[in-house]
């Protein structure tokens, strides 16, 4: 799929501020994959359709997931807002036709993160985290750090997220406590990508 | 083994600041054994042997850890300050003898927490949280909390340690990630023990 496409196919599934979001998220996606050197094309593809299950219903996105093989139903039980990026994928590839697995990883994991991201899924999770857009606290500590560290972007974004969803004492996706941990694990040995 | 001599073998083992502790957890243990039922006894042997190896060199403890086969090689690779929970079980078990599995499984968790914890379990893993010697942030909400639910108690202490380590970006054992789940889970049904 061309990215004229996918624009147009996302920007009828998103609200219009949504659809901005979408756009901050493409551009830092490619300023991190410029950075860290990672497929461009890829990047920008997984970022234009990231959200693109955002706003189905929640009833939806649990049938799209048990109904995707390759999708663990686990996804079905730790909230509503984590549904949208495995149901997004999976719609992606069923509507779209989008079939490329890095792209549709990216998109699965965007949200969560997961023990082992791949270079591009770490992009797309970061982008997602840190556009200009976004206003969470500690979020300048975020950037900064993505400025100088994909891995150590991506665990201050994990640390902050689990900080937060404990606080709320709402559950926390299991993915996103191995990669956290991971990632905890890999920038105290002081390997960096 | 009787109290008397396990309060002796402790003393032995700790500084009297520690000591002190140990006494307000017995205490503490024994008032939440007394509101949610649980066996006085085992509590107390708990309470009275859970700091047993604090003293004890993180290689030392992971040298007792990695002998012992009923305990996971885990625990030795998330940080030095857990180790003394899963290494103090192993050596009451092998110093002092003492063969009660709910004893010996409420000293194993009592820092980490699990998912599935027993009532006796869940008990010293509050009291040591709780004792009124603690002074760690949100503390006067996790003591409220305890006095109405077992669960919610242990809930936001579970909470309150996996914010504490994600600030510092230390790494968490994935049983506390497991325990904190289960209690959001539990909690939210309105299940409360």
């Amino acid at each position: 799929m061309n990215e004229q496409r996918a624009f147009e196919a996302v920007k009828k599934q998103l609200k219009p501020a949504r659809y901005e979001h979408t756009l901050r998220v493409v551009e830092t996606a490619e300023e991190l994959a410029g950075k860290y050197h990672a497929r461009l094309e890829k990047v920008r593809l997984a970022a234009i359709l990231h959200d693109y299950a955002k706003y189905r219903p929640a009833s939806e996105m649990k049938d799209v997931i048990r109904s995707a093989d390759w999708l663990s139903d686990e996804w079905c039980s730790y909230g509503e807002a984590i549904l949208h990026a495995p149901a997004g994928a999976a719609l992606v590839r069923s509507e779209l036709g989008i079939t490329d697995e890095d792209v549709i990883r990216a998109i699965v994991y965007h949200t969560t993160g997961r023990a082992g991201m791949t270079l591009i899924e770490k992009i797309v999770f970061l982008a997602d985290y840190i556009e200009p857009g976004r206003k969470s606290p500690g979020i300048e500590s975020v950037r900064q750090a993505a400025d100088d560290s994909l891995d150590r972007g991506c665990l201050l974004a994990l640390a902050n997220t689990i900080g937060f969803l404990t606080s709320k004492k709402q559950p926390v996706f299991p993915d996103t406590f191995h990669a956290y941990n991971e990632l905890v694990k890999l920038t105290m040995r002081g390997l960096k990508s």
